[in-house]
């Protein structure tokens, strides 16, 4: 017999996150992690930080860091919000900002947290279907919503839309709070960070863990309104004051600081896509144009999840998702040129 | 008049984090904070640290620092949960874990952020006084309840209870979830990890922030029975995978290690604590017992808000809080000799 506690606990289907491996072989191309390591300037801000100082609590607004962000975005440190990674970020805007009877609306292609976060907190939510060519039609927004959350560049798909896209939105939702998730806006996208100065119930979120390679430190912001921001920061001072810890405040100004290695590492990273996605293309793959450093691939004549598994066989990781309409697609990191040629290769080879 | 959208804004008076200065010549006796640096080990561990592989996610289980925090506790891996800090670790196990309509129960007097988590989760709670002696009464925690918590010892008021009252209260709540947050436990309090290997719903919290003087870099951790820890997981995996950063994870590992240092640095502060509790008692000051690294203290003729105030204006900062019961209470933190001294001195000027 199940003890009366047991009860009041929670019962949730656990998100299950990618695969992770340690062997150093393998060639990673699974979790759109950035092939370059991270900047030399945020390298050395964490050798010459002052280990003695972490005794003490981070900055509790963590305010170097946002007014880096703030400088380069040419936003006010008040229209900047941080967090554990952008996963706490938008988890906090969940809570924060869609606190309706009315469902919540995304993509039903899209990051697979959203509806993950909805059941944690709660909210209902509601899908528009992309189209056949995977882009996302504004008009299905113009419906009342609960709020909106659409991530441009979207994934899996790597579609970008343009800021045209994103205004059409906003007009359609005056009477709702519209998050647009730019995880991956560095690698080609066009961001819609000055919208936030037109429109103060629109949230752009953005991550180090792409683009400036700092995955491992977990830093996550978003800019908006000030009156955006500051119901975030409530919400989150009533869960954790301290989400950003020291070392990473510092690593994070020192990367917004170095602009030259993060520009060639987004550009080499756009130039290897170009190429990856030419070839495939060449060998009679599908690659829609991506605006991510991943690209999303299809084989009419292939099983991609059969070509998932081989190329796992011969320790190169890809991602695959057992999902409708995207059962036969695989989402594929890009990563060094060497690692490519060798993911190349090994495509051919199953292709045969 | 407002816009339609920000009615679906959340409502929330946010939790105001204590003072920060970044004034390097003031005593700063006001956040519980370690006046020792972290372990020599731990430093070199982030000096050594490998960060070419920043650009990788942590490890998603943390599995380095569960191990080493499952060794040091002599329980498995799988009793073991992780946080970015003891407060991230104990929001996730309110939603977790209290999920009654019965109020969640904790003293009147204690950590502050327990009835902000309740709102922001909407958990209904209940207080019960603690005694004239600042002693919790553990017959009060026999009443049915939605869960328990209690942290031992307990802030401010630096009071620890022995192993057997944390018996009373699992014997009185064997229909609730109990947590026993440990934050202080290392300066002289009685750990009751041990119990969670006899009582299936028993949490036990603890953090990296006071003994082990990493409070900069967010490491919380909960020990408890693979039930409430898969639940804890569950929860936590659909929030935010990646919570505690690589960097935390190295440094928390060697931490560990350093038996000799945590030990040597928790003894100096104790013995500061008798020294600072006996000076100031031969000042006519009351001085509670304190099993942590502050104490709690007033004296009947004297204003300790306006001391509070004088000190502060000296450069020495303690805490002051204007709640009933202890309105003329103030909590100093143990710092160092040198820091103590000057605290003294100020005092003294001050009742002069």
């Amino acid at each position: 017999m199940e003890n009366l506690w047991t009860k009041n606990l929670r019962k949730i289907d656990p998100y299950v996150p990618g695969e992770q491996s340690s062997d150093r072989d393998i060639v990673k191309l699974n979790a759109n992690e950035n092939p370059y390591p991270p900047s030399p300037m945020a390298v050395q801000a964490i050798k010459n930080f002052d280990t003695g100082s972490l005794r003490f609590y981070p900055n509790a607004n963590a305010t170097p860091l946002k007014r880096a962000i703030a400088d380069y975005y040419n936003v006010g440190v008040e229209n900047v919000f941080l967090g554990n990674g952008s996963d706490d970020v938008i988890a906090v805007a969940f809570q924060a900002l869609f606190n309706s009877d009315l469902p919540v609306v995304f993509p039903d292609l899209t990051y697979s947290f959203y509806p993950v976060w909805c059941s944690l907190f709660g909210i209902p939510y509601k899908n528009y279907p992309v189209g056949d060519d995977f882009r996302i039609n504004a008009e299905d927004y113009e419906e009342k919503n609960g709020g909106v959350i659409i991530p441009n560049p979207n994934a899996p798909t790597s579609v970008g839309e343009g800021r045209d896209f994103v205004e059409k939105i906003m007009e359609y939702n005056a009477d709702s709070v519209v998050i647009i998730d730019e995880a991956y806006v560095d690698f080609g996208g066009e961001s819609s960070v000055e919208l936030t100065k037109k429109y103060e119930n629109l949230l752009v979120t953005g991550t180090f863990s792409k683009s400036r390679s700092l995955a491992g430190l977990r830093i996550g912001f978003a800019i908006g309104s000030e009156r955006l921001v500051s119901v975030l920061e409530a919400v989150k001072n009533s869960y954790n004051s301290y989400t950003v810890d020291s070392i990473s405040i510092a690593a994070g100004v020192a990367s917004i600081l170095d602009d030259d290695y993060f520009k060639q590492t987004c550009s080499k990273i756009i130039e290897t896509r170009q190429y990856v996605t030419a070839q495939m293309r060449s060998m009679g793959f599908k690659v829609l144009d991506s605006k991510t450093n991943f690209i999303f691939a299809t084989k009419d004549d292939a099983s991609m999840k059969d070509m998932f598994e081989y190329l796992k066989t011969q320790k190169v990781y890809i991602r695959y998702f057992s999902l409708p309409r995207i059962e036969n697609y695989v989402r594929i990191t890009i990563g060094t040129d060497r690692e490519m040629e060798i993911f190349l290769e090994k495509v051919k080879e199953y292709i045969g």
